[in-house]
Formats: C-alpha cells, structure tokens, sequence
C-alpha cells in the first residue's frame, strides 16, 4: 500500500474550494469535531478538511486531486452508523454527501426511483408512500440516515424479514471511483447478468470502493394495512422458540423482532410509557407485524401466530388498536439502542445466526456474562436470526480500545461462527469489526478482498483503514 | 495475461486419473464431442479431456495443477446454458459437477437447504416442496439443468418476477478457487454484511472466479394455489402496455410471460397441441399466473387483472381448468425456445429493458427486421422486462461467426441500452455476448472487472475467454 498523505497543504485546500466553492469547504474546529464522530460507542477520528460537494462532477474533481496526492478521504452520509465507517480514520478530508439530497425522479411507470444519495431514508419512503409505492428497508435511523450510506452499509431493519434489505432493491448506481471516474454499475432493469455484479459488490463495501453519486431502487407496491401484536415470555428461551415455530408453519410476518426485558424496562422509563407491559415476569417481548392488502387474510394469519405463540408459552397477547398504539410501540424498539448505550451498555455488537439457533446464542451469551462478569441485553431482528447485542462491562466504555473486551468478543464472534453465524447482520465492519474479520475467512479469501480493493483503489484513498488493514 | 498450455501430456493425465480415478477421466471422440457443445446456437469447442470429480478436494487437486502448469479449465454442469459459459473455447480440461449430485441437508428448522452442484434444479425442487418448501427459481431448462449452473448464471425464469432469481436465495457457497483453495463465502445466515459480498460475486460470474462445490439456499414456503389465465391480443403493442398496468395496479403475479403469435405456432404445432388458441387474428398472449395461500384472494386478484387486460383490448381469456391444462400452457411456453430454434430462429438474444419499455422494444426490434431483412418473434419474461428475441435470417445460422448479424445486434443493443436496458437478463454474457460488453461498460469498469478476475484467477486458467478478453 502507498504511504498516505495527512497534510492538507494551502495549494490543496484552493483547489478544493475552487471545485465546491468557498462556502462548502470547512477547517474550523467546530465542523471538524461534527464530522469526527458517528453513532459508534465512543470513537473519535477528526478529518483535516470537510468538503460538502453538490454534484458527481465534484466530487469526481476532488477525488482526482486526492488520488494524485494521496489524501485519505472518508465519504460520510448521515453519520449514524454504528461500526465508524464514516469516520476518517487516518485523517484527510471528509467528502459529505448532505448536498446531494434530491430525489430526481419517481418512475411510477417502472415502479422505480433514482436519487441522489443525501436524501433521508424516511423521506425517500414518504416520497414514494405518497403515490402508493414502498421501499422497505427501514433501519431504526431512519429518520436522519441517509439512503447513500444505507446502501455503502447495506442496511436493513425490522422489515428485512419479509421484504430483504438494500441489497435487494438496488438496480443501478452511479459511483465515482476513487480514481475519479464516473460509472454507472449496471442498468435500470429488474435482472442483470451482464458481466460481475458490480453494484451488489458495492453495496455493503463501506465506501471504499467508489462513492455512490445516484442510485436507482426498485419500488414494490404499497401494502394497504398491517397488524402490529406485542407477545410477553417469561423465558428468554421460548421465546427464540417460538420465533422459529412462525416461520416453520409458513407464516412470513413483516416484521419479528424480539426485545429482552431489561432494554425495554430502560427504554419504557426513558421514553415515558406504559405502551409495552414490564413487569418481573416478563423475560422478553416479541413485537411481530403482518401486512398485506386483504384484511380478513391478515387477521386470519395473526390468529394462527397467536395460537402458535401460545402453544409456546407466550402470555397475554397485546394488540395494537390504532395508528397511536402501533407508533408508540416501535418507538419503543426504535429508541431502543439510544437509551439502553445511555445507560451504560456502550458496547454495541450486531450477530446473526441462523434463526432455529437464536437460543443458543443467547444461551451462549449469557454464560459468557456469568465467565466474564459483563451485563448483556439483546433485542432486534429476531426473525432474521439478527440480534442486537448490547454489553455493560464496570470501566470498559469501548470494544475498541479494551483488550480485554476484544478478547471477549473474539469468543463470542468463535462461537458464533461454530453455530453457522457470522460477526454483522446489518452495520458493517467498519473499525469495530475488522479485528475480528479473520474469524470468519481465512487469509486467502481476506487477500481476495484486500485484491478487489486495488482494482477500484490502487492508491487506497478511500476510506483507508475500514473492513481490513 | 500468461500464456495458457493446451496439451495435456501424459503425465499429467496420469495426475488427473489419480485425483478422480480411471474411470472419470475421459479423452474418448465421444465424450469429448458431449462436452464440446451446449444450448447455444451452433457453437463448438472441444476439451482435451473431460474430468468428472466426485469432491470439492479432487476439484481443488486438479485445480492445484492446472494453475501450475497453465491448463484452461472449464467447468460444466448440465451443459444447458445459452451462452457458451461451459464451452472450451480455449481447449484444456473440461471439470464436469455431474458427480456432485447430492442434496446434502434440508434444514426444515431454518428453512435452508445445502446442496451439491450436481443437482438437477427440478429434483432440488421436488424434494424441498416435499417438505412444504419452496425454491422458486425455475429455468425454462430446469428438468435438466444443474443448480451450480443456475448459481454460474444467475438464473431466472417466469417466478422472478414475483419471487426473484437465484442471486435472491444463495446465503453461502463453498468454492474452489482456482489456485486450490477452498474456501466458504459467508455464513448460513439471511443478513450478512462481513466484507465484501463474495457470495454475490460468485454468482453471475460464468464459473470464470471459482468452482461452486456447495450451496447453501434460502427456502420459503410452498404457496398453497396457484391460478393460471391466458391472454389474446390483437396487437403485440397493447399487449405490452397491459403488462405494464397490471404492475401499476399494484398486482404481483407469480409468472407473467409474453409469446409471440408466430413462436406460439409453431411450438403449438410442433408438441401437437390446442391448448392455446392460435388464429390470425392474434397477435400475442400473455399467459399470467398467480400464486397464494387464499384461493378466494388469488379468484379476486385475477378478476383485477382480467378487467385491467380486456380494458387493455385483450380477447376472450382462457383460465386453466385443472392441473393438466395448466401443465400445457407451461409446456409451450417451456418448449418454446428448443422449436423455434429448430424451425430456423437459430439467433437468440435476451434483452432486458424497464418493464413500461417493452414495447418501444418491440417496435425497435420489428423495424430493423424490415430495415435489415431479418424475422424475429419474442417471447418470455415480460413481467420482468425481460424477453428472448430469436432473429432468423437467411444463410446465417449464428451470430458469433457472422459480421452481419454483429452488427445488427450491436445496432440493436445500443437501442436497448438508451431505453435504459441491457444485452443480457438472465443467460449470461459467456462467448455469444463478450463482443458488445463496451456497449453497457466503460473501459475503466471493464478493466475493474479484470482486476476482479486476476484476484481470484492470477493465471487466468478458469474459463479463459469468458465475459471479456
């Protein structure tokens, strides 16, 4: 790898405010601070320089400069996510993609939409919801995530259960090359075998491929209702049980995400409601929602999982009555990873298994907690076998920096992996989880990836450091 | 590139016959004649020997020493492929999967299934409906066809216009690379962001970045019902516009295919069959299907769209009486590809554009058939924007060979391209489309692509040839 280059010298920074203009080129402490973290536990990496360019041609110019003098560059979208993808790291500039937030067109002909990545993801789904169209992707951020760094993550959320994630709306993208090239990766059709799948190798690449300058997603119709039904279990266990027992009777519900007590307790009090029983008996709840278009056929298929929650222990099944109701309890699982990291569990890992073994993972994780005296509560998306795990050590405020705890998450991540596993569901790699990328591929396959990156980056500009050293 | 070695000299054929045994090496005119040809037009090229290995260890051994001494190596499933993907088109050894023909595990807890290449997709099928489950992606060839074909491709077929293809249901592939490794590319699970998505890189790549040796695929459930109703249609341009209202509509068909009135006859008349009305007064049916757990929902649904498509000028509809019936509207539209081929349509395309363009595509098409004397009838996946043109013209049995016709089809695919289409949906690029990559790719991105290749493939010993020089 080249040696990088951290200083932004006077010559550069003109050059810089020459291509975005003098008023989107930032070096005062205050910016600089904004754009040095995300929504990770507790890391910090200032950038020299952010640069908030408003188109690709932009940002083509500013990575060409970067690519000839070798300046690290971070591309950040709304800085929410959790494993410090946007985070610059080894220094350099920050290219935010916060001026790149339209939505060029809905194709309601096509069932397609292309916008630029700065557009919030809420907004996105507003925007098509309005003309009876639905991008499902959801992750909790929603609300201030941007659709670019959704797809350099390739998010998900609690409806990736019935609907997929980005990976699986994604028919086009427009990138810029950390050479400065502008391509398009494939074409605005519903199948494409025409050549390497280069836009599904950049979804999920964590921006260090390319940075997505336009992106067309494929828009499905909006379904018109949905149920939502809160289920108590006063044993952790069958509860996963009973997550496994839906999908095996054919049931597909929109959404299946389970929350342990102790996080629900946290975020009841912090947000003030009584919306979701807590009591002492109570282990977990299971928040599960069914869509569709017919509403005798929906009712006809919460019953079923009703009964099936029954025959597994489940206690007295909450309905939601009405748009209120159904609001405050996602709220409750959206805030979730917000006030439960307040009170201390700071140490946030994002494991999935397949679903049949979310049992034993947690049985997993509880006796490491009782070996390595660490409070441990897991909530998410159960029904893809993808459980939020949030750690609360005495003195450890990061996995980053602690050996110790590095040490503890390497026997988590092993055991995970020996139950079919893998280390991230949904957040990426990023810094948090790159020291632990050798548990799940051997050096070949790692030297593959380290490869691919080359191909797009000879110089390793962009996003240097993130997923592998 | 490096200089490949065509001979096999005899002892290294004694090394082959050790890894597999003597009795799976093949160097016999006979066997060498099967594997020099697949579905493609007229194309023809044959091995020097042909290998059938029983483990992924063998495939490695073999691998280890066609990468040492240089051997092009070409892997083949059920040689039905369309585009010349498992043709030795540079000669050396032909690595067939046939023996790698188990089912290993159908995890009904999990709802996966791990399976060998060698499977035929039908039986893969079969066996998981058995058990109440689903693999919905179904090749017109798929009573032959291999899954590991299927995965090298990218398969489609009718369902994936409701369902998706293959890249939709493969969690995870054990592959040997062609310098001998074996390695996994993820983890059985549905959500997986742990570096770069190698799974989705191996699929679509033609067998030209390793041997898939085995799968692991997501299941859902078998729907209950399914209805099956076929359209007439005066005019081909109105029959396209109605498959674009019933999507606008809000309906999802499981299958919603498009045959052309000249390829309908003469696949009608070549299985001897009435099943479809064929008169000159058509121009095009559509044939639509639907699929569900709620007869009376699936009744509803197809009355929907049996309104939209006469308000769209279709004639009388035929619904499918039984199981029988339905089998022979499926069985000419399966068919469809092997007897208009025979009666002369030796050309065949598999453009794809954005659905509501499928009939400036049509248009396009029918007057360069005028301009350049040549016929065409189109057939298939309209739901999906995605139809096979066949093209017959005098004294010219291929496109690979034929000047001409290149640069018709070149001619062809840049209007497909400004529709915002692309040369190849579901058939691959292999040696019939390598010509027209500069079409759909910049010169930047094909290089990004060949870098891809050189990571895996340093030697360029696995399927030389393919997808780009």
């Amino acid at each position: 790898m080249s040696v990088l280059q951290k200083t932004i010298t006077l010559d550069l920074a003109e050059s810089f405010k020459k291509i975005v203009g003098e008023a989107y080129f930032f070096t005062d402490e205050a910016t600089l601070q904004d754009y040095s973290k995300d929504a990770t536990e507790t890391l910090q990496f200032s950038p020299q320089a952010v640069l908030k360019p408003a188109t690709a041609d932009e940002i083509s110019a500013i990575l060409k400069i970067c690519n000839q003098y070798k300046i690290p560059v971070t591309p950040r979208g709304g800085g929410t996510g959790l494993s410090g993808g946007a985070l610059p790291y080894l220094g350099g500039i920050v290219i935010s993609t916060e001026r790149l937030n339209k939505i060029l067109h809905i194709d309601e002909r096509n069932l397609q939409v292309t916008t630029e990545p700065g557009v919030i993801t809420e907004v996105l789904q507003r925007e098509v919801a309005a003309r009876g169209l639905f991008y499902p992707p959801d992750p909790s951020s929603k609300g201030s995530c941007f659709i670019g760094g959704n797809i350099a993550e390739n998010s998900g959320g609690p409806r990736a259960v019935k609907y997929g994630v980005v990976k699986d709306y994604v028919l086009n993208l427009e990138v810029v090359l950390p050479t400065g090239e502008i391509i398009w990766t494939g074409a605005n059709v519903l199948k494409n075998v025409t050549g390497y799948n280069l836009t599904q190798l950049i979804i999920g690449s964590e921006g260090t491929l390319g940075i997505v300058t336009k992106i067309v997603l494929k828009l499905i119709p909006l379904p018109k209702y949905d149920i939502l039904m809160l289920a108590p279990f006063n044993d952790l266990d069958k509860a996963c049980e009973a997550v496994s027992v839906i999908f095996r009777a054919g049931c597909t519900p929109s959404a299946l995400e389970l929350m342990e007590i102790d996080a629900l307790t946290i975020v009841s009090q912090m947000v003030g409601t009584h919306a979701a029983p807590v009591n002492s008996s109570i282990a977990a709840h299971l928040l599960i929602e069914l869509d569709g278009n017919n509403k005798d056929v929906l009712v006809g298929e919460m019953e079923q999982i009703a009964a099936l929650m029954e025959q597994h222990g489940a206690g007295d099944l909450l309905l939601a009555e009405d748009a209120q109701q159904k609001e405050e309890l996602w709220k409750l699982r959206r805030r979730m990873a917000e006030y439960v990291k307040m009170c201390g569990y700071t140490i946030e890992e994002d494991v999935v298994v397949p679903r049949a073994e979310l049992s034993r993972l947690i049985k997993v994780l509880k006796e490491m907690g009782h070996k390595h005296q660490f409070k441990s509560v897991a909530y998410g998306h159960a029904g893809d076998g993808n459980l939020h795990i949030r750690i609360k050590k005495d003195s450890v405020a990061d996995s980053y920096k602690n050996p110790e705890m590095q040490l503890i998450l390497r026997e988590l991540f092993q055991q995970i992996k020996a139950l079919g596993g893998t280390i991230t569901g949904e957040h990426g790699v990023g810094l948090i989880q790159k020291g632990f990328m050798d548990i799940m591929f051997e050096e070949r396959t790692l030297q593959i990836m380290r490869d691919i990156k080359r191909a797009f980056d000879p110089n390793n500009i962009l996003n240097p450091g993130k997923i592998f050293d």
